[in-house]
């Protein structure tokens, strides 16, 4: 049966990969209003695959926010024909990340395009890719076993996950029984190299913020009032050189309070990793020099420490040439990223603290949260982990490593906090697939190798039942 | 012969005001490409203007700039026929600062509109305005006196004040014979209160840099590379924050040296102008307090003191949401404002060996010289001052006053330098008609007395000409 299952996904390789290019030609940008109905196809799109590879109960979710408008849909799903067989809850998102600056693609971002073994589209690899992984391993399965699978399973797959992800974050609190699982497996983390079967064990959560400082009314001429008028973006920079310092310390009092530091196993772990420091710089970061805080490795540095960054600061003059204007107002949009025994409220207080201390005369200003999420740590002591690292032996003829990400993915962290279930995160990107920049891509071959492991991972789930608790 | 000219102006009242709003609903944004054929237009409209009224030698004049693309056109003409008596250069530019914030405007820019005595516009009162005011009173004076005018004219109409006039700089360089003339003419200033007749004897000079810091090549994902990878913003804000200090004080050294102070005269005739400092901080700031260097009146700081303000941060993500992006680049538009004692290329030297100084580990930085304009202070010892003062005198029954502004009309150095001219600047403006900014407006009763003010000066001109020199 295994052999039939992945020789069908063998077989039809060519026609998964022209079915994701019709997914990722959908402009399904969630932070964009004018996307709004592009969100919604996707989620459609989404739901009559499922329903046609045979899952059941298949629905289109818009969950209240209480904001007046509901949120981007919900995809639920599930297959629940296995008695005695583990639940798994497919987690993924369609929603992708805005495309700017559009002017660095080398192909448009929303017509996926083939170079090099590679699949470039916005979305490519974070997360329509990945998430379609798991759509391709299951129909795989259902075609193989007589539209039957080895496993019980639930999908919810949400679009609001590049906006923080309140829809399901509702969801996961108020939705009980529809999402009760054993673990989620969750596609949207990277292998730590090529060729390097990599677990995530670990997650830095967020809080994504804006701080707008306002001086005068209206703009004003710099000439006539240069020198009596406040200027928002210089009241506004100096702030931001009282939040971190050249060193990349952030000088926000108390951020570092309660931080717990991986174990010595970890950083033993890491230390082993294949890296490269100089490769790095050059390859993926092009930069004269890395920064970051002195006497942390970079693995430390962004998986396991706070950062803060300052994303853009809009407002004011910035088209091509001269305009001598004193902005009215100026806005720096900035993260933090979180890690274990930081929560995001007491973080959003003390920077609020932080900023509103730093305000000098003749300016006042507003700091916004736009979302949260907390940081994540996975025990690695579970039947499906280690069904999952046995997946990952058989198709890829090496031994995984755990890793951390730097990046964040909240719903982990609620889906342990709400249905008490650990996360299970297998991706298949690799480091320099360009997420959340321009020349987003995917390796073919990981597209396809990793559905190849996830059907695997469903059958070793399916054959080791009995050492799973129900 | 003085009382009909006036007369026509006055008859002709409603027709002068219904012809300046032809002018301003062509959008003649000099900085923006996509406005060029506009620039051309209102130039056109301008010379068929002058030649209808009766001035001779009208053109179009594109300069080469030495840039591949000329630059946009001066219009000049000139009325040469009144032998012994004084030639007078009437200044003015045609070009305008883009509109936005485009929200922010009550009506739209481009659309001129009435409202309790003001006509709102961008371009209203600079220039567009106060330029046509001049050619208003020599219309005038034609139609009063068969055809003739009680002075020599010339006029010199640039399309590029407000990105740094760089035709009319290289045309007044090399221009000769075609702008011999006394004294320059120029109304692109303001009155210092409704009713007080105002001549502006000081204008700050300026520099508008970018300065563009690049760290990794490309944007980069927060999550993944915060903590390694440089941010340009935050390694912008703290060059910004070691640029000038909360204070308004400039740090970049050496930038006060060999400041030329205001004489004691002039300091205690400003500090008898009426100036009602909380008054200005609720009218015209409408911040919570006012800002600059301590121990300078605002008229010392606004007029008579460099100052440095920083009009927009290109770059990044400035879009609605969220988006979690290390930029690869950020930009700062910085300009310096200079007085008497500094000059223009000394300034940016400075500055950009500063801001390379504040450079740290992991960028690069590029300082970029936009445009740049001498400071100039004028004697006020000459027969056309006195004759401006005369008809100031005659036409608003009160005594004028003198007085500086802080913003830049560059072409008055370079009149002075090249032409060795002084320039007359009588502007009708008021403080609050918000130059450079939404609602740009124009008093148009300050519009008529501005044209009967020109008028009664070119007739006072024309008649004590034993005392001008020839």
């Amino acid at each position: 049966m295994t052999l039939s299952a992945l020789q069908f996904a063998r077989d039809h390789q060519a026609a998964f990969l022209e079915e994701l290019k019709h997914l990722l030609r959908i402009p399904s940008v969630s932070t964009r209003p004018e996307h709004r109905a592009d969100v919604q196809e996707a989620a459609a799109w989404l739901a009559r695959e499922l329903r046609a590879m045979g899952m059941e109960h298949v629905e289109l979710l818009e969950v209240n926010t209480g904001k007046g408008e509901s949120g981007h849909p919900l995809v639920l799903a599930d297959w629940l024909h296995a008695p005695g067989k583990p639940t798994v809850l497919c987690y993924g998102h369609y929603d992708v990340q805005p495309p700017d600056p559009l002017d660095e693609w080398v192909t448009p971002p929303f017509e996926p395009t083939e170079r090099e073994g590679n699949l470039y589209a916005r979305g490519a690899v974070d997360d329509k890719g990945q998430m379609y992984m798991h759509l391709k391993a299951l129909a795989s399965l259902f075609a193989a076993h007589g539209g039957r699978l080895p496993v019980n399973v639930r999908v919810i797959l949400e679009g609001e996950e590049e906006v923080g992800g309140e829809s399901i974050g509702i969801f996961v609190q108020e939705g009980g029984d529809r999402l009760r699982a054993d673990f989620a497996l969750i596609s949207d983390t990277e292998m730590f190299a090529p060729e390097l079967p990599t677990l995530c064990v670990g997650l830095r959560g967020m809080i994504y913020t804006e701080v707008e400082v306002r001086g005068a009314r209206t703009d004003l001429h710099s000439g006539m009032y240069g020198g009596a008028a406040p200027n928002p973006f210089l009241a506004l920079a100096r702030i931001l050189a009282g939040l971190k310092d050249a060193q990349g310390r952030i000088l926000i009092p108390g951020i570092y309070d309660g931080i717990e530091a991986p174990t010595a196993d970890e950083l033993a772990a890491w230390r082993r990793l294949p890296f490269d420091e100089a490769r790095y710089l050059e390859e993926e970061i092009g930069a004269p020099a890395l920064v970051g805080e002195p006497g942390y490795s970079v693995m430390e540095r962004t998986w396991a420490r706070p950062t803060l960054e300052v994303h853009g600061m809009p407002g004011g003059f910035v088209g091509a040439g001269a305009k001598t204007v004193i902005p009215a107002r100026a806005t720096a949009k900035i993260s933090l990223r979180l890690v274990p025994g930081m929560r995001a409220d007491e973080v959003f207080g003390k920077f609020k603290q932080h900023v509103e201390s730093l305000l000098e005369q003749g300016v006042t200003a507003e700091v916004r949260l736009i979302h949260s999420g907390e940081p994540a740590v996975i025990g690695t002591d579970n039947p499906y982990i280690r069904s999952a690292v046995e997946a990952l032996r058989q198709v890829w003829g090496t031994e995984p490593v755990f890793v951390r990400s730097g990046g964040s993915i909240p719903v982990v962290g609620e889906f342990a906090r709400a249905l008490r279930i650990p996360s299970v995160m297998m991706g298949f990107g690799l480091p320099d697939d360009n997420l959340h920049a321009p020349n987003e891509k995917f390796a073919i071959a990981n597209f396809h190798r990793g559905i190849e492991t996830l059907i695997t991972f469903f059958e070793l789930l399916g054959a080791r039942t009995g050492e799973a608790a129900g």
